[in-house]
């Protein structure tokens, strides 16, 4: 679960270690999603894997943008039973699993998370998942949970002044200009095309890509759903902190989130463009239970989730020192506007099964 | 390069990150280790390698006790380069590199330090090798340079006042009393044969298993070579803390290091009685001009060594807040002795190829 990079400077990740503000206490809603994928994903994995062969009986199971939680364990652990399920009647397999993230991520932690005699050989795989991982035809179940939003980069004419695309009064893809969503439109299906193509390169014929990731209904505004609405209240703390001289402007302005809600359209559109898979299953209406209810802790809640998503970003990009602070902004931001958030659009859930087309 | 667990809590690897203090900086004898390595490993890839497939084009090395340093990177860059050669005439080969050490061992650096575009995959594998890592026949070279020589725990009875075994005056294996040798020496075997076991598992038939470890003569005290006295200096340098009420007795009677350099003898009969591997070369005098030399900068060269080995241990055993004024003491110690150590024996550099039997 983080941000990507192929070829920009910038990379982020999820906030390291295990303390308060750290990724694993703030992936409570992470948890709703995987737990959502749980069924599909034994389903799938019962009716679509379809390996002719497993060669020395081992079988490879990589999460790309695994952050350091413990989601990623529940979610290998799952695809471990359902294989063995499946393949109940033939010799016994051993399982390999590959946790990926960018190499900033806190693998150190991730390690230590990991069970003490896990029923899996463990391995940590450090890089860009817009990029080849693994050698040819090694892995036989590919996942991905709410990381392939995050793109390599900022596109540069969002933060280029000159540029018609120039992004001055946001800090992500509200969706309210065009030139602006054209950007980062064209950024994401690059990104993805990539990651389609490396995986289509690292799976066996015949195994499965299991893809969760956020979306946004066909021509729906992000900054009209959850997901825009806790990017644009960032934006206003920043904006906040420019005023008042603690940023400055141009700080600011060169600043954007790297990453792109996809409308469901645009995300079909690159699946189907992909040669080497077979579409086994699009629900846009996934884990659509698990978003985080309106109760009275919502606006902690959502601020302990932005600290954990954001957090890493704007503390690379702004400074250690603001990171108190702005969250401090954040939460006082959030229970003033309470009331302006009630016809806020949900935004989807989508969940994708592909099957790796016989080689 | 690190100490090794499997079931006791205590576990060390070499100090963290990147500062002044840091592994990678005071391995320069380990670099010396790797260079002198370069020629009998090639030598052995083009001589002893025999593979009779290899699938998918993919060949895995996997590197047992790599720490984070840039040695790893260079061994590993000389056996692609050396499997390269061999196989210059097959279809060309995709490399998997998997680098292991203990959990504790700072895989963020380790990541941090790869080649931004390596010519291989990699992957980090946390965990003892005295146990299984890798799927069953899944690796092709298994290397481990001078980290063998940690063993899994410090065995139970050379800390128990009330056993024969009771080391009670030093901090590691003098080799002086026979009974503290014998309990070393115990768990030095086991853990090798846990290690060959491993192995024997993991690699493919005709695959290498290249070790580099440092050794005895036979019949000659450890504390009777440079080993010894460096590990020697150091409960000296402790003991002058007990006198001065710094450390309590208890507390330093109760730590001994979780090393053995095992007499040649001892590693032959270990090596001999494993069925799974064939024995390609056993060389003794391997790496003996990587020595320090005894220059005017010995001692500090020795403390920044002693530092680079013992610094994570001690500082786990006793607390960080001795650290600078106990290597301070060593340094100090040093000097004030260079002349008792011009007789000193040198130790063994032990260079060994095994190859794993047909399947």
């Amino acid at each position: 679960m983080a941000g990507q990079e192929t070829t920009s400077k910038s990379s982020y990740s999820m906030s390291s270690g295990d303390g308060p503000n750290s990724y694993p206490l703030n992936s409570n809603f992470q948890r709703g999603i995987v737990e959502a994928a749980k069924e599909p994903v034994r389903k799938a994995i019962q009716d679509s894997l379809e390996l002719t062969t497993i060669s020395n009986d081992t079988f490879a199971i990589a999460d790309f943008g695994c952050s350091i939680g413990s989601n990623t364990l529940i979610a290998t652990q799952n695809i471990i039973e359902a294989v063995k399920h499946k393949y109940h009647d033939r010799p016994p397999l051993e399982f390999q699993v590959f946790f990926n993230d960018l190499v900033n991520n806190d693998f150190n932690t991730l390690f230590r998370n990991l069970p003490p005699s896990p029923e899996f050989f463990a391995a940590g795989v450090p890089g860009a998942f817009q990029n080849r991982l693994f050698p040819k035809a090694s892995l036989h179940i590919g996942f991905s949970s709410y990381a392939l939003h995050w793109i390599s980069k900022v596109p540069e004419e969002v933060v280029d002044s000159n540029s018609s695309a120039w992004n001055k009064d946001s800090i992500h893809c509200t969706g309210f200009s065009k030139e602006v969503a054209m950007a980062f439109s064209a950024q994401f299906r690059k990104d993805m095309e990539n990651f389609l193509n490396a995986r289509a390169q690292e799976l066996v014929g015949g195994g499965l890509l299991v893809i969760a990731m956020p979306g946004l209904p066909e021509g729906t505004p992000c900054s009209q759903t959850y997901y825009g609405v806790i990017n644009d209240i960032m934006g206003y703390c920043l904006l906040d902190m420019v005023k008042e001289g603690l940023i400055s402007e141009e700080k600011l302005q060169s600043f954007n989130l790297p990453m792109y809600y996809p409308p469901i359209n645009e995300l079909e559109a690159v699946l189907e463009r992909n040669a080497d898979f077979t579409i086994e299953k699009i629900d846009p209406s996934f884990g659509s239970n698990t978003w985080i209810p309106t109760t009275p802790s919502l606006p902690k809640l959502v601020t302990s989730l932005a600290r954990g998503i954001m957090g890493e970003i704007v503390k690379e990009y702004f400074g250690i020192e603001i990171m108190d602070s702005i969250f401090e902004r954040y939460h006082k931001k959030l229970l003033e506007n309470l009331n302006n958030y009630a016809d806020i659009v949900k935004p989807l859930g989508i969940f994708v099964i592909l099957k790796r087309k016989a080689i």
